[in-house]
């Protein structure tokens, strides 16, 4: 049978034997939830980066640079870290670095693993139905907040979990916290994430249509993968 | 307003500022529940070791050693970690010295904090009433597993910022987290950790016994406190 493991930060990840693995990153407000609507929206290709630098660079280098320190949009690029941002026609086709506060850091430690894929609720079904495809055993990685746990990545894990423990055992405690977590916030969890510490500070930054959009479940049926340096759409699952 | 914030893992103590700080050390199976019987049952002090030699040294020079690793006494020492093995009265006003798998790291891990208790089951109404006392913001840090986080310390750390929230804010989502995890399970915690990765481990060791036991509410009212290098009881609480 194969297994899930969730890390609750990347902070953790070196505790974590990521080779022959699936990992899933997820980082909920707002990386995963950004790079899974812009390949919906017909975004060729997004190259993420852990650095501003590396960033700028490639924006040299004519790709559309999306950059996101502490919840806003850092000066001198082209896009941040909003959903709605990505949703732009005159886009498709374009090829975008991007750097946030957690997510990118998170796919970018991720290296060793057999496969990294990108999770959010707006693909969660997708997500699933991939990774119940394949082989592997998966490791899902919440990007956390500036290395502590946060609740909303902990409870798309415990969600994705839920989903996958019919077919998956458990690899230690954490998927178990996790789906406790979800079990209590799935029928409203904005409810649920309303005193976390992202969601205030995000609606400190009048950002609550983002929030709003990011919990909605199974808005796009696409699938995030990273092949070399570039995050691309996975291809059609093969028909059964 | 005072805060309370949960470290999930001393794998995560490195982005907790502790100093100013009481931090609770929680080692629910089984380090941090015996300590406290160990001080109730007249037990003089508890010197909390690392390394297996520092323990052996400490021997040599007259105290009680007691050593665990992965769930078994360490061969060549005098005590193991279940709790039942410090309920002797020919130990009263000895000296122990302890090394375990995670809880004696986690101390020692803390020592940049202004106090350092500790926290289980068997004293959580004693540590609540002290913590309420003392002026300080709190960090509840769970032992956990070799690093990962485990459920049984987080559901103590929930069970302890619920009580604690009426006067404390919470620093980061981990609290509400090990909140979460402790409303879903406070009516039957044993049901609730049958699946958790240290229950099984310990089970397979054979000490259901000493899981019973350490799932017990308030059969000790004391509060070890570390004073230099030993853990001791705290001094009684001034009246009000």
């Amino acid at each position: 049978m194969k297994s899930v493991d969730v890390c609750l930060s990347p902070e953790l990840l070196h505790l974590y034997e990521l080779e022959g693995k699936i990992v899933v990153v997820v980082d909920i407000l707002r990386a995963t939830s950004c790079m899974t609507t812009a390949l919906a929206h017909g975004i060729q290709s997004i190259t993420p980066v852990a650095a501003l630098e590396d960033c700028k660079a490639l924006q040299q280098q004519g790709y559309i640079a999306a950059a996101e320190r502490n919840g806003e949009m850092a000066a001198g690029f082209d896009l941040g870290n909003s959903p709605f941002g990505y949703m732009d026609k005159t886009l498709e086709g374009k090829k975008v670095a991007m750097t946030t506060t957690n997510g990118t850091l998170a796919i970018t430690r991720s290296s060793a693993a057999a496969q990294i894929i990108i999770g959010s609720f707006l693909n969660i079904s997708a997500v699933a139905n991939y990774l119940l495809d394949e082989d592997n055993d998966i490791i899902i990685l919440c990007a956390g907040w500036k290395g502590k746990v946060n609740l909303e990545d902990t409870l798309f894990a415990g969600a994705l979990f839920h989903v996958l423990k019919e077919s998956h055992t458990h690899a230690c405690d954490a998927p178990l916290m996790a789906e406790s977590l979800y079990l209590q916030a799935w029928e409203n969890p904005l409810k649920f994430l309303e005193s976390s510490s992202h969601v205030q500070r995000l609606k400190r930054l009048g950002i609550e249509k983002d929030i709003d959009f990011c919990l909605q479940n199974d808005i796009y049926d696409v699938v995030p993968v990273l092949r070399g340096k570039e995050l691309v759409l996975a291809d059609k699952r093969r028909e059964n």
